[in-house]
């Protein structure tokens, strides 16, 4: 495992968003937001939340690495399904508070429900004349593979 | 403007997780991130947060709005820049805490510092020898607007 990882200070807000040094924002938490991208489709696969240790180990190893906030430890995705993710492109946004990953998906899906992508429902189109209290969704992709079969325990 | 927007309490993990009713988490800070892209090439335009009265905007007007945590109001897309999103679709991952957004972009770019997405810088291929603190950004698209013109104030 790495040394917890040091990235830069942020500097001035010019260099932050014009610079071409890696400048990360970590929130109070500790955590800066991450998308993941196919690199064929574009499509978004999922979003997740990366610390220091995790930022550092996805650079490193060019393999997706998350901080998972429910088991409050480094997630390197794929570990229990076998569905990495290969990074291939590592992006920063403006002001550097977000990650995003292009990645080749090594697995048939990279949601633990068995979809390609977490974004498999859509809100209905037509508005509801109930309003926000019940919009309805509708699925937006078929499941591509058995999660019971991939995560046993 | 409407009312403040009351989505329904979140329920069971298979509600929430395989069912068909919107029941977006909002955070402690009540906001829930939210990930905007083209409709047409897939591409990642912006990452922003909205709150309840922002997701509920942008469901009745089919225009995309956020909340801006730097000026702590209502931020509808646009509203300076004339760089309006429109939606097309709305997509929520599979724990119903981050929302994404089709649109079509009607200016020709989403970025306030002139780009078309705020994703234009990625990392450097080459693992930098200092390690973190010394890692290099390459900027991977050309400015589609100037922002000096399209800010003025």
């Amino acid at each position: 495992m790495a040394t917890p990882a040091s990235f830069p200070p942020r500097t001035t807000t010019a260099e932050v968003e014009l610079g071409t040094l890696l400048q990360p924002k970590f929130g109070p938490d500790g955590l800066i937001p991450c998308i993941t991208v196919d690199l064929a489709t574009n499509e978004v696969l999922m979003f997740a939340y990366m610390n220091a240790e995790s930022l550092d180990y996805t650079i490193r190893n060019r393999r997706a690495a998350f901080w998972s906030r429910s088991r409050n430890r480094l997630w390197i995705k794929g570990e229990q399904s076998g569905h990495a993710l290969n990074v291939v492109g590592l992006y920063v946004d403006c002001d550097q508070d977000v990650i995003l990953l292009k990645v080749e998906n090594l697995g048939p899906g990279a949601c633990h429900n068995g979809y390609r992508s977490c974004f498999y429902r859509k809100l209905v189109a037509e508005a509801d004349p109930e309003g926000p209290k019940a919009l309805k969704l509708e699925f937006a992709a078929t499941r591509a593979f058995d999660p019971a079969t991939v995560y046993k325990k």
